[in-house]
């Protein structure tokens, strides 16, 4: 059978475990293969194949619904589920998505992208059923990392006190998206060690084959051998017991035997059950799975016979890199400077920070909320903590950015990496909401730099402001300058360009943009001045009424959305002070921006240069 | 010693157990006195009277830094710190604060008002004093509902990895703001039955001098005591020691001896140390004593011999009976419905819902991410959920709104209570913020009722409407008119008073207001009309494009944060469109707004009538 003409998950019902091996050998093929074309997730698809297999053996989809946490190591499950064709399009335009997807598949009965809602999900599922007296499984697969998470504890809390039928799968490999922290994870590993990997199967068998009367009788699942396995591992799981779900584990998730034994018995079970799997992230492609930084994690294309990447074949690097060095600069001369991020290590590019000064970098895992809080704390100690963190995954800590750091009014600053439009990730993970959600926070001020130099002189201004600061930049690679670290005045714009018909205000990489707009426009006959509006707040008021008081028509060009943009703080301002000068606004419209080449979605919403000059065109012509 | 004359907490070093109960006796009967008159949090600080007395017998603040989660659970501690006196101006304008505050003493040494940011704050403090070498004590001390929210348990998986010298104190009173729901709860509840509360003091000391070489000299406080107070205790408070803390207790919250006792053992540990302490919520007050709902958490003026509320003399109702009592109906006629609220049943009056649908109505406890996102798949499934939750609470779920509810577009209804000025509790509480932090996000459907008949119709229209749909009601008291339940077009206006001069544009509590400006003009000879905007989104484009194209001013006014406004968004739109009609608009200013009461905070703001009413005089005259 070609994994190609995989239609549905029922022929996994007849497979033997030995069968089952085959097919999940096949499948690793075919995605290492696929994710060197196109880029994507691999390690934790990787790793949780035969998991995949094993639940869609014992459960019946879509009747019974899994829900998996983030959804990007559902790849398997999308093969299940009559999707591996649409591999070739991964995470591209109008292609297959890197998450589960309800209008891809009925298979796919939540969605995500940002971690930890798995559990939660399950709970609505699993009472809505109850409430309509109906009966299917609900189950939810979640990693080591995300069960860390808040939102989870407050679902497995819940959880915990409900009288309801409901799995949880832990999928332990050890590591979330980098390295994984916390107590949870030290108890995690003190029961892996315990659990002794490697003969894992030889013993968990042999033990259960010395409980009276179970031995080859097992797959009955009665009563005795629950309560049996319970209290064989109930001291390790102690901590889920104590949450009130009965614990199973730790179960060997490359072991087909010991996973359909052990998804039976939880399938039978009337209340909440945790499975406790333990999986290698990567398994079955060498370079994966010897990854021990989160490389593997997620990936662009790269070579698979030798695992190294293609990269773009320039000098430019990530604005992450960017500002990791200046901040590695910067934290050479201020002893105070502290890094923070939560779980994003490798994402943001913080290892050679991590490296330099191991004392002064702190990785709490995938916590946002408590990153920001702490980081404020620290501030109030005189601390400088520059907390990088997602544009995406900051809308966690939206309030905590809100009542602890802008309220008490400190010294954090916050590193909004991937703000902007962020490609094949897509809808779940646009960077767009950033100033949209901070810029009505008192005390606030939001920068976004144009290149290096500022980016440099942005950081030097924030760690020196006392001032609760953000600082956003995307996900594209720049040419990096070395900088000398200058201060900025606080508000201060920049009018790049000079114009006698009118001037563009943009911030962030689409000033670029703005000044081979402004270039185009003057092929056109039209004088079009540029202005670096590189604090979104505060607004350089003088500047702005400088350009209102000419009369001439203002565009203001974000790559953000348009509800709550500069563009509408600024028609507010113009109109609250009596101007009438034209004001258009470019930023992106309200609704949900689907995945895709950055640029190939930049032009879909007409933001691309050509459009917009286009359009300035037709109103300075109309 | 009057209580007015205590100026700070050093006279307590000298005190004895019983001088120490005399004390706490007095200072029950100031908090009752006091909060008779003024209002404020009673309960909480009833019960926590001997142990912040203990606490600060036993730590030297302000070097040593105490946190106290939330922060309404304080009054003691700013009696102890020289603040008894102006406990006659508690939470009034200028006076007061409910909350801990910075600027108001040097013992204050971290701010709240949301729930569970304490064990992160105490996290950054301890890091910061280790990296700076310095030696101090921090202590958390936290409820048993704040404990349960995501943002703790972050920090306690955090604590509980690291090395450091850390106490978490977890003042149970077996009741968070009502009930205390989720599994955490329960395994506490296990704890507290075993303890036997009334018999506690002798068991436990009995216990204690059955081990060798302690007895008398317990205070010494040696290894071998933590070790085997560990031992007796460690089952117990399993769940702490698998986070990795060291757990002491449980531990009767009004017996001075325990308390001194185990507050230096603590003092002396090296690592991360949770003491679970039980106090009696209300204590010493036998009406607050009985409260089983939450009554006399938070509270307005009360006759202190009777325990009767000093209620306001008339016929109206708050907007959260107006919502509750007509979801009741609602729920009646369509079996979808279900209630949801993170911990604020008694505070947005579900109680009435609850009884009426014990399983229709779920409170999760102080989890409003989990809420949100369980109630998002109870509506795939088909389920109408509310989620009854205050503006400033929404905060915390600011991410699942927008990631989980509107990007899946769902029919979840959000009941945004306590929307505008939130009067008392000040900073924290202030309810601006949900259109700025709401509106940008797309699919979300915005509406603000003016009374009560409009309310029922928005609820009406929000659960047929199949979209994430937003109602904000404010705590104001209002006219109840029952309804019958029509549907309104979304994305309608209502245009209630023509004007030939202009229009204000509003909607909510302050549309009311813009009636009163519109009549107060008029007695200046201008003709005025006011406009009801009841959907902030989608915005009645034909409505406001008909308004604009008169070319006659437009007053946008609004209960709102300034920055990401309704006026924000039309003064963009018009922009956009090619208009140049005056647009002004009337919201709240970009800080944060302090305590008093609703109509002092809004005349201070400039937005009450007559303020209203000469600005748009000066405008016309101008």
């Amino acid at each position: 059978m070609r994994i190609e003409d995989i239609k549905n998950p029922k022929f996994l019902k007849n497979m033997k475990p030995k069968e089952l091996e085959r097919l999940s050998a096949e499948i690793r093929e075919f995605l290492v293969d696929s994710v060197s074309k196109t880029g994507g997730h691999l390690s934790s698809n990787l790793g949780i194949v035969d998991l995949t297999l094993a639940i869609h053996k014992v459960f019946d989809t879509p009747k019974d619904k899994i829900i998996f946490d983030v959804g990007h190591q559902a790849y398997t499950h999308k093969i299940l589920t009559g999707r591996a064709e649409e591999f070739k399009n991964l995470r591209q335009y109008n292609g297959l998505s890197g998450f589960q997807k309800r209008a891809e598949s009925v298979y796919d009965c939540y969605e995500a992208g940002h971690s930890s809602t798995s559990l939660s999900a399950a709970t609505g599922f699993a009472l809505a059923r109850d409430m309509d007296k109906k009966k299917y499984n609900v189950v939810a697969v979640i990693g080591d990392g995300s069960i860390g998470n808040g939102l989870a504890y407050e679902a497995l809390n819940h959880i915990g006190s409900l009288d309801t039928k409901l799995i949880v799968i832990l999928n332990d490999n050890e590591m979330s998206i980098s390295e994984n922290v916390g107590a949870l994870h030290n108890t995690l590993d003190k029961i892996r060690s315990n659990f002794k990997y490697n003969s894992a199967k030889k013993g968990t068998k042999s033990t259960l084959n010395k409980i009276p009367g179970v031995g080859k009788h097992l797959y009955k699942g009665i009563k005795l051998v629950k309560e049996s396995v319970k209290k064989i591992y109930m001291k390790e799981g102690y901590l889920f017991e104590e949450f009130g779900l009965n614990y199973y584990g730790p179960i060997n998730g490359h072991d087909y035997d010991e996973l359909i034994m052990y998804l039976e018995m939880a399938k039978k079970e009337t209340r909440p059950v945790l499975i406790h799997v333990i999986t290698e992230k990567g398994k079955g492609y060498k370079y994966a799975e010897e990854d021990k930084t989160g490389t593997w994690h997620g990936i662009g294309k790269f070579d698979k016979e030798t695992g190294k990447a293609i990269k773009p074949d320039d000098d430019k690097i990530s604005w992450s890199e960017t500002i990791s060095k200046q901040l590695i600069d910067l934290a050479e001369k201020d002893e105070e400077i502290v890094a923070i991020t939560p779980a994003m290590a490798n994402g943001a590019k913080l290892n050679g920070f991590k490296e330099k000064y191991p004392k002064r970098f702190i990785d709490v895992g995938i916590a946002e909320e408590h990153a920001l809080v702490m980081a404020n704390s620290m501030a109030l100690c005189g601390k400088k903590p520059f907390v990088s963190i997602y544009s995406t995954f900051l809308q966690r800590g939206y309030d905590q950015v809100q009542q602890d750091i802008a309220r008490m009014n400190t010294n954090v600053v916050i590193g909004i990496d991937r703000a902007g439009i962020v490609g094949e990730d897509g809808e779940t993970h646009q960077g767009i909401y950033d100033i949209s959600y901070l810029s009505h926070i008192p005390n606030m001020v939001i920068m976004a730099p144009k290149d290096s130099i500022e980016s440099g002189n942005m950081l030097y201004t924030a760690f020196n402001s006392n001032k609760p600061c953000a600082i956003r930049y995307s996900r594209n690679r720049i040419n990096y300058e070395v900088s000398n670290y200058e201060k900025i005045q606080i508000g201060s714009w920049e009018e790049l360009r000079k114009g006698l018909d009118g001037t563009i205000i943009s911030y962030g990489d689409f000033l670029e943009n703005a000044v081979s707009i402004s270039k185009e426009l003057f092929r056109h006959k039209y004088s079009i001045g540029v202005v670096n509006a590189r604090f979104i707040k505060p607004i350089d008021t003088n500047l702005f009424e400088s350009l209102l008081s000419k009369g001439k028509p203002i565009f203001i060009y974000e790559e953000s959305a348009i509800i709550g943009s500069l563009g509408q703080m600024l028609c507010a301002y113009a109109s609250n002070h009596g101007y009438n000068t034209p004001i258009y606004t470019f930023a992106i419209k309200d609704k949900f921006i689907v995945q895709g080449k950055c640029d190939i979605i930049i032009k879909k919403l007409e933001l691309d240069v050509n459009s917009v000059t286009q359009k300035i065109r037709d109103i300075l012509g109309g």
